[in-house]
């Protein structure tokens, strides 16, 4: 679909009409065809800005592209100057994504907007949208790149990581006509901004397992990554008797089920996953000697997840002691918790209850741009079902009536939006 | 070291300092420098048939290669064309080998054969020495090629089989000099033979845990090995509750646990062992959604093996019924148990006391060449203790006292052997 059919014909019947239609015209740019793809600092990046700038200039708001590659909107208050909400997401994608992780927080951000402004109407402050350019982190394996140059807290040391061709960061930034020397100039002053709040898709089955449109995130999880590796001893299936094996991979089953129940007892919303085990030598007829494995744990907390990491190390430390395994524990990767505001989150939960659903309050397992957000400004986040809690995938869906949802909740959040002062 | 060496100088203190020095010598032909691989129809097979056959007949046996390029001694008895008591064991070797496993077998029999002969002794019956030119199946991937051949099982097709270089088994036949349309030449009739016996290292830690050098094999384990699928829902590590999980390695991991308290809890000597798995997609902040791993279980009886079979299939299928995992199991192999004819044991246990140590019996976990020569003659095996039940490795080890008590244990058995009919 050309941005031509997407903008003329007559007016779709509700937000989420016209928001689904550029989700999908958006969803065209991809630098494979059949699938969508679109990475940070590539022609597709460049088409993508292009057309979220003119959705954001036809929506009221002065627009431009920053320092390093953001699509940044300003639809200004009541009088010029004034501080902004500011609203956002990304608008880059993993490989063979889905369609809905990020643009439809963008798209509906500049939605609400583009009411507003059909409407004439100010407010006592300014809102801006952000369309960060890369969270995913898909190109130079750095993650929220676009929001951490906003925050002022991107690392200069990522220009000179190197995408899978070989080129660097700070060539790739060149090369599309931006500055690597310049990126401070995204930066964004605390004092401009009363607060960050984001629409996103769960990424998971919570709300539609509750039967609920939008949840109100409480968090967006800290993560803990281990690297487990046990030792025991190889030997012949066939020639060493039960009692005198040290098998490494019996020793793991045992502590994959120990994560498992650990974490399926806490209340506090505790995950842990073992996605990746490797047993060698590998061989069906030979005790595996040595076995590896991951494992990711999330809480809504940092204290909460710290504890349980504790824990479960404790555990996995009995386990091979009692099975005479060498252990080797790793920590390979720390994000803390980033909690929302609490006086944000109760201002989301009324725009939710005022939009007739119950407020349900859920973390946010996955990363989003408010962990590198919430270094300039609180902030919030909104979410939006998605069918089977499937995303980074093709399979990924949002209903109509959802997207009409969010946008109802957001439009009503700018609306009553009161700054932190103000609130409190 | 030449065979010159080997066979000249002062005659070594004890039959056990002797099949050492042996056992280095024969170790000595490899096609690979630094380590020890030796396979079927190579130059090396000829080299250490040549140097097998030259031992044989400084035994006072008649010594040829058979049609498969298996080396066969005869000792006659009292008078010439006896049937015999055969001995033996394989010279051929995995790759990156040890020394013992198979040669010391087949050195041992030479030893006790040469020892009879020094003394000018001839009993109610031959002996033959037979030294299989492939147990392993390296080359063609098919094993116990040559006691196949002498049991008359040897499958024809075989010879379609290739090696890694394209090489068919019938080439390499014809290009090492045997006549791949006579390998039935090889084969002899149950009216020749009176029983096989093999002398072999254990190739486990039993014996030397029980801190005896030799033990009564009681059977050859028969063998199922099982291929599993378990397939959930893949999720994000972060966003999926723990309640609404379908995991795939939780649910294996579950299923190694009680395979493992089945076997371990098995009174019969059963052993389980899961010893590749893989998990898929197969990343730290996935959750797994299909896993696959294998079974190998084995135990002294085909009866006890396949209700253990059964039992653990039920466990299994329940945990994936509870765990709504889709299931696949399939039978990948099956082996039938091999008996250790109870009459010949007896003689085997017999001659282990008469050495003064006690007669320990214990079942073989890896398979022998009795598994081929149970369909020509009773079978019966003598274990000798060997360092950390270690094999199929370079550290593969047997203390010269372990190799002169076990030389000891089987002259003793072949000088006091009653055929069945005299032993009934």
């Amino acid at each position: 679909m050309s941005e031509m059919e997407a903008t003329a014909g007559p007016k779709p019947a509700s937000p989420g009409d016209a928001i689904v239609a550029r989700i999908n015209e958006l969803a065209n740019i991809s630098e494979t065809r059949g699938q969508l793809t679109r990475v940070f600092l590539t022609e597709e990046h460049r088409a993508a800005a292009g057309l979220i700038l003119g959705w954001m200039r036809e929506a009221g708001m002065r627009a431009r592209l920053d320092a390093i590659g953001n699509v940044c909107g300003r639809y200004e208050g009541e009088r010029p100057g004034l501080p902004c909400l500011m609203l956002g997401s990304h608008y880059d994608t993993v490989r063979d994504a889905g369609k809905w992780d990020g643009p439809l927080g963008l798209i509906t951000a500049i939605s609400c907007v583009a009411d507003l402004n059909r409407r004439g109407k100010r407010l006592p402050f300014a809102v801006e949208v952000s369309g960060f350019a890369d969270e995913e982190g898909v190109r130079f394996a750095s993650t929220l790149l676009g929001s951490r140059a906003v925050a002022g807290t991107f690392d200069e040391r990522a220009l000179e990581g190197r995408d899978r061709d070989g080129n660097t960061m700070r060539e790739a930034l060149r090369q599309f006509g931006l500055d690597p020397d310049h990126i401070r100039a995204a930066a964004r002053a605390r004092s401009e901004l009363l607060a960050y709040v984001e629409l996103h898709i769960e990424q998971g089955p919570v709300l539609e397992t509750e039967g609920l449109p939008v949840g109100v995130v409480t968090a967006i999880s800290g993560a803990t990554r281990l690297a487990v590796a046990l030792t025991g001893m190889a030997g012949h299936a066939g020639t060493v008797p039960m009692a005198l094996r040290r098998d490494a991979l019996s020793g793991a089953a045992e502590c994959i089920s120990a994560i498992e129940e650990f974490c399926k007892t806490d209340e506090g919303g505790l995950v842990g996953t073992v996605g990746t085990i490797n047993a060698l030598p590998g061989a069906t007829n030979v005790i595996p000697g040595r076995v590896s494995f991951t494992i990711d744990m999330r809480a809504a907390s940092d204290t909460h997840r710290r504890k349980a990491v504790a824990d479960v190390v404790r555990q996995i430390e009995a386990i091979a002691k009692r099975r005479a395994l060498a252990l080797q524990i790793d920590v390979s990767h720390e994000n803390r918790t980033v909690p929302c505001a609490p006086w944000l989150k109760r201002q989301v939960a009324d725009a939710v209850t005022a939009e007739g659903f119950r407020a349900f309050e859920l973390p946010s397992g996955a990363g989003h741009d408010g962990m590198a957000m919430i270094d300039v400004a609180d902030i919030a986040m909104v979410f939006v079902r998605c069918r089977g809690g499937v995303s980074h995938h093709p399979d990924e869906h949002v209903d109509v009536v959802d997207a009409d949802a969010g946008a109802r909740v957001l439009l009503r959040l700018i609306e009553n939006f009161r700054p932190r002062d103000a609130a409190a």
